[in-house]
């Protein structure tokens, strides 16, 4: 038998997710990114953005219809002359010539002399003049420059997660490119000789690959760019090999399997020896954990089972992982457990549970294999660790996936 | 002066907003895509999707430990001689010798003739033989094929946006593609000779180009693919040039400016003899307003100032969009006004709001080139056309951007 390595004491769930976020915490640091701005949406502004023009950028005409002085207009109706049409996008705009109107197209500057403007709805035009039958007073249908936003002032601020709307104010203030927190790289690595890729016939005893595609999954959800999805057998040679492949492009890995108590546990069998820390975490599913740092990166190690994968990534990864994509935390908060339940003592439990507009119901069974029911839940149910038995109707964290 | 082609008369918010329904509705007609299952994500299933196989694929083992008779564990403590190792992935596993155990990885099949596992942690081990201090009923431990998923059964439903959790599932069963709507092509063709592209210096008179850039951020992300977005002056044979390359390459054409009043409306000008209906509709900002179908293709003509274009889209065009790729709908749902407001008799005005937790607040004004203001604004409020004034405390609508 292979001599088992040492493994830590059985930690809390919160106090190996801090251990976490700690062994991730330098990943805060990497350096920004400029973007085009027409390809920053879902990113996050690394810095304030402020404004490098006034806009609106000139005084224009917030209407189609004639530039004129509010003191011509001031008793109606009047007949003015029109002296020339103001189209938008002309540049030269000439003043406006004392007792008469200038016809002006919508975002038209505003030619100097005029202060107001009647819509064309207003006047009767005809033979070079109008007969305007309402007046307007100073500055009406008139946008000043600078009205919108000033010079220097903030567009959007650091941490904003670029939505159409702040693209579309970034883009009229004339910014070519904005400064976004650049994306994590992620490798995911899965292990065991028993893993066929999708799409291929299966022997005795072997079974689909579904952890690392379902993990870049979840990743790029969050925000991270997956820039590998390897897989590895149970030899350690060839795990190492892999990892170091990754080490070489990512700046965290992960790696699903070989981390529990069987003979063949490569993960934890390669990774010890290069300081690797595994043991146990009072959880289920996903006891089993390991952590390392390989050629300066992050190797986060999660036990194979598919649901373990799923909810080691959203229990112990994730809320570091959104943090430093700066994307909002997971939803947690309290509900109404609908269905019964039991839990194992001292192990928090997360369970698959559906949502409702009463509360939260528990489906599909505990065990780690059911990742296809895990497809119809759209939280976990958190079950803490001292609880064995919850009734119908008792209050219940939940967690959104 | 430009003959001015007849227009319709002014339309509510929703006699329009179907109107454009039903000009794209036969876009839900367009053929499903196979996608790569790794690729698939945020992507709408457009058929049922069964499971190819049983999940478990084999009878297997939950835990690393000994696959035993549950009979020959009844009482303990009991000895038993190991007749080997059943490794995950290892085919051909033998028979359970009579009164025997063989050691079992997690998830390694059970041999014929075990009907339970006992944990690891539940014997002391050495000299080829165990001592099992607790026994296990018959079952336990055991994953029993297909009680995850069967062969047949459905893994997710036509109409899911694919979460992590289902490319998981997907994965699991084995599946290298899956069937989803595919993406509709939009182009986005912005008009006036005033624009200028991002990062340019701009003359009199000229300001930024931002509608396309913005309009193509909220299609993709509504689950649009943007194939186009380009730009014309206000020559009317420039115009019709960009609009015939973007009816070669997309499903929907989305253009800004060009439909109002003024002399020189390059939108109205070329579409009205194609056939284009253009005309008001009682809704501030947003008012003017076209639809054409060019080569089959349905051009949606919306007005040039920045914020008009963007309310455009979302009250107008983004349910249809959204129903189309398989997406939810927009939410729109009742809260309280904190601030007063006026709005103009007989037409309905979006205004831009911020939500809290108390209700919304107006923020920015009601100009229609406030594009900037906008950013700040996380939802419109909506004001029907015969409200001319609401005082802080009413309720009120809201849609969300």
């Amino acid at each position: 038998m292979t001599p088992r390595p040492a493994t830590a004491s059985a930690r809390s769930v919160d106090e190996y997710r801090d251990t976490l976020a700690a062994l991730l915490a330098h990943l805060g640091d990497r350096p920004a990114e400029q973007v085009p701005v027409p390809d920053a949406l879902g990113r996050t502004l690394s810095a304030d953005v402020v404004s490098p023009i006034d806009l609106p950028v000139f005084r224009n005409s917030a209407m189609d219809g004639y530039a004129v002085r509010a003191a011509d207009v001031a008793v109606t109706p009047v007949t003015l002359p029109v002296a020339g049409v103001v189209a938008a996008g002309k540049p030269g705009t000439a003043p406006l010539p004392a007792g008469a109107a200038l016809k002006v197209m919508t975002g038209a500057p505003m030619p100097p002399g005029a202060d107001c403007v009647v819509p064309v709805e207003d006047v009767q035009a005809g033979d070079g003049r109008i007969v305007v039958e309402r007046g307007r007073g100073r500055g009406e249908f008139v946008r000043e420059a600078g009205t919108d936003v000033r010079t220097g002032e903030l567009v959007a601020r650091a941490g904003t997660v670029l939505a159409p709307r702040h693209i579309a104010a970034l883009a009229a203030v004339g910014l070519a490119t904005v400064p976004v927190l650049s994306r994590l790289r992620a490798a995911c690595i899965t292990t065991g000789d028993e893993l066929r890729p999708a799409g291929s016939a299966l022997a005795p005893g072997q079974i689909y690959n579904s952890n690392g595609i379902a993990l870049a999954a979840a990743l790029r959800a969050d925000g991270v760019e997956v820039v590998e999805i390897a897989h590895s057998t149970d030899d350690p040679a060839r795990f190492t090999a892999v990892l170091r492949e990754a080490t070489a492009v990512a700046d965290l890995i992960f790696t699903s399997g070989g981390v529990s108590k069987g003979d063949f546990e490569v993960v934890k069998d390669v990774l010890t020896p290069l300081g690797g820390t595994f043991g146990s975490v009072a959880v289920q599913p996903g006891g089993p954990q390991g952590y390392t740092v390989v050629d300066g990166v992050p190797v986060l190690s999660f036990p194979g089972n598919p649901v373990s994968t799923m909810v080691s990534y959203a229990v112990f990864a994730r809320p570091t992982v959104r943090a430093l994509a700066g994307l909002p935390e997971p939803e947690s908060r309290e509900t109404t457990l609908l269905t019964a339940l039991r839990s194992p003592a001292g192990r928090r439990q997360y369970l698959r549970g559906l949502l409702t507009d009463d509360g939260v119901e528990v489906i599909s069974g505990p065990g780690s294999h059911l990742i296809a029911g895990m497809a119809w839940a759209d939280v976990l149910v958190d079950v803490p660790a001292e609880v064995t038995s919850l009734t119908a109707g008792a209050p219940v964290r939940i967690l959104t996936l």
